[in-house]
């Protein structure tokens, strides 16, 4: 039985690093959690819609931090233009992020059709850059849509939009379901594919009266977890993570009104690589571990790992989860499975 | 367009009363919802397994309000017996109620294969007692079942019982599914099914982040909800109200913690009529509301309505929900849409 796993520069593909205050809590954890690498989604308040607003962004993050490499991304919203593709790949801006409208946190000025678009992609697409997919369609009771069959439903829009752009790299994030990942293994090189540490442990069943697992996708049935558990078993090279950690203060999270609901986001940062590393443990995929935290990404992204970088190093110690980080005078952050035994620590530095 | 509505007895096929303090809050509001009639569940704390316990809950029941008609059932458990079930039927209990173990609110002690309680079902066959099914199997992720097809996974049990006993009068309790409509309809004529009024309102979204409009079943999709409505529209004869209005202190139901889910449940009792009436409206069914809130499950159960009774009379009022009933010193009890507009009223008995 391994009791030490070393793992090279773990990248996490899809994180929430907020602003102000909350960000100012967050960013550090990304570090804390093991990782170097930090893919950072653009929906602030108001989103990133412009290279020098991503580039200023990236600033505040590194005062925060400066030992995490942080790869920015743009919102995709009318506002883009070819020409700023063009200046923020010149300026290091790695992705451009699609929110289908209205379905998640801040995603109010997210696209409704896909079409009015093909200029900015065919764009991306010359200058090598990611679309990173937000892959739900609005609820609709009218087509029998809603949260559970929002990510089945949008899977022809990926496949359309691979047919027209077969060079352009796009990014399902957040896989939750069997369809999805396997919609992604049909299509060619240049489709990946997320997948979040806190769907590979719940369905339905843990979010269903239980705020604090209610994230957007929703975890979707039992199958569906085993799909995405079965794919990093194999350890296919276009599944990668990307931890979509999402923090929201307790009191957003814990407490909902009649008019109300709570904040869709599970928070994942503090405790990423243990708990994957946990995760994968059991179901026996723990032989996959650096190539679902580092290296597929990494590859999918052409941001190989330092060849000298040290590795960080997983310890076997069984030890809870944080219950809670504070933020502000009289909130906090409460990480997912808070509270809860797992088996894998990081090892301190000093201490290798 | 109609302004004024007169229903004639209107009954509630499945409401839970609860005890102590909290019964003397919600009990007086079957009356303020328009309902003359409560089918009283039996998940207490114990639960009630007894004729006497029955007897004594009835008594508590009309201590609180002695001018609405409590029916009072039993909860299926190894405890009961088929000279249990006599003196039930002597003592004017109505009906059994089956819980699958661990599915909902004080269900631990349900139920978990039906054959070891074919002797009760036979003498509640002789007897004309009546079987009310909570008709969700337990979740189980080797068998890709969890709170969304829990219902339709049960089905095929309701369907052997139904061959087993065909004299035996069943409900299936609160159907949620298309599958579940469908699966009574094609059963025989000793099979009715309740549809609670929130249940006609709400799909998955609903839910999803939003604990006070979770309840056992969950609420599923629209073509779900649809099907609810389609059946009631067409007045189908055996489908008829239970509210399962199943109220929790606000702080259960507004609080999860990492660790405890908030409580299942949705109360609707002391809006229940206007309620209905309002939804019932909203797909084109007002026609159908006395049959819905009082003739169908008055058959069903032989329990005609008195000739001389007076009449329920709702008046086209537009007006909002309350946002809360106190409860104890520091709580309150939220009903469904609370602060939302509704169309209807009741009108007072003295203005008529």
């Amino acid at each position: 039985m391994t009791d030490i796993i070393e793992i090279r520069s773990p990248a996490d593909f899809h994180v929430h690093l907020r602003q102000g205050e909350l960000s100012k809590v967050v960013t550090p954890h990304v570090k804390q959690g093991g990782f170097k690498l930090a893919y950072v989604m653009p929906n602030l308040k108001p989103p990133i819609t412009t290279t020098d607003q991503a580039l200023a962004y990236k600033k505040e993050l590194e005062s925060i931090d400066q030992d995490v490499e942080y790869l920015m991304t743009l919102y995709l919203s009318p506002d883009l233009t070819p020409a700023e593709i063009v200046k923020a790949k010149q300026n290091g801006i790695v992705g451009v992020k699609s929110y289908p409208r209205g379905v998640t946190t801040n995603s109010d000025g997210g696209i409704e059709s896909y079409e009015a678009y093909y200029p900015i992609f065919e764009q991306m697409e010359e200058e090598g850059m990611v679309l990173n997919l937000h892959g739900e369609v609005p609820s609709d009771a009218a087509t029998n849509t809603c949260v559970l069959n929002a990510e089945a439903t949008f899977l022809p829009h990926l496949a359309k939009l691979h047919a027209r752009f077969p060079r352009l790299r796009i990014v399902l994030e957040h896989a939750t379901t069997r369809a999805a990942v396997e919609a992604v293994e049909t299509l060619g090189d240049t489709v990946a594919c997320t997948i979040t540490a806190h769907h590979l442990a719940i369905t339905v069943d843990d979010w269903a009266g239980q705020s604090f697992n209610f994230c957007k996708p929703v975890a979707k049935f039992p199958d569906d977890r085993q799909a995405l558990r079965d794919i990093i078993l194999e350890g296919h090279p276009r599944f990668f993570l990307g931890s979509d950690s999402a923090p929201h203060p307790a009191h957003a999270k814990s407490t909902a009104t009649p008019t109300d609901p709570c904040a869709a986001g599970v928070y994942t940062s503090p405790i990423l690589l243990p708990l994957v590393a946990h995760l994968l443990e059991s179901f026996g995929a723990l032989h996959r571990l650096e190539d679902f935290v580092s290296n597929n990404g990494r590859r999918f992204y052409d941001r190989p790992a330092s060849l000298d970088a040290t590795p960080v190093v997983l310890k076997r110690v069984k030890g809870a989860i944080e219950s809670q980080w504070p933020f502000g005078d009289d909130s906090s952050v409460v990480p997912f499975w808070a509270g809860k035994e797992i088996g894998w620590k990081i090892e301190p530095v000093s201490c290798i």
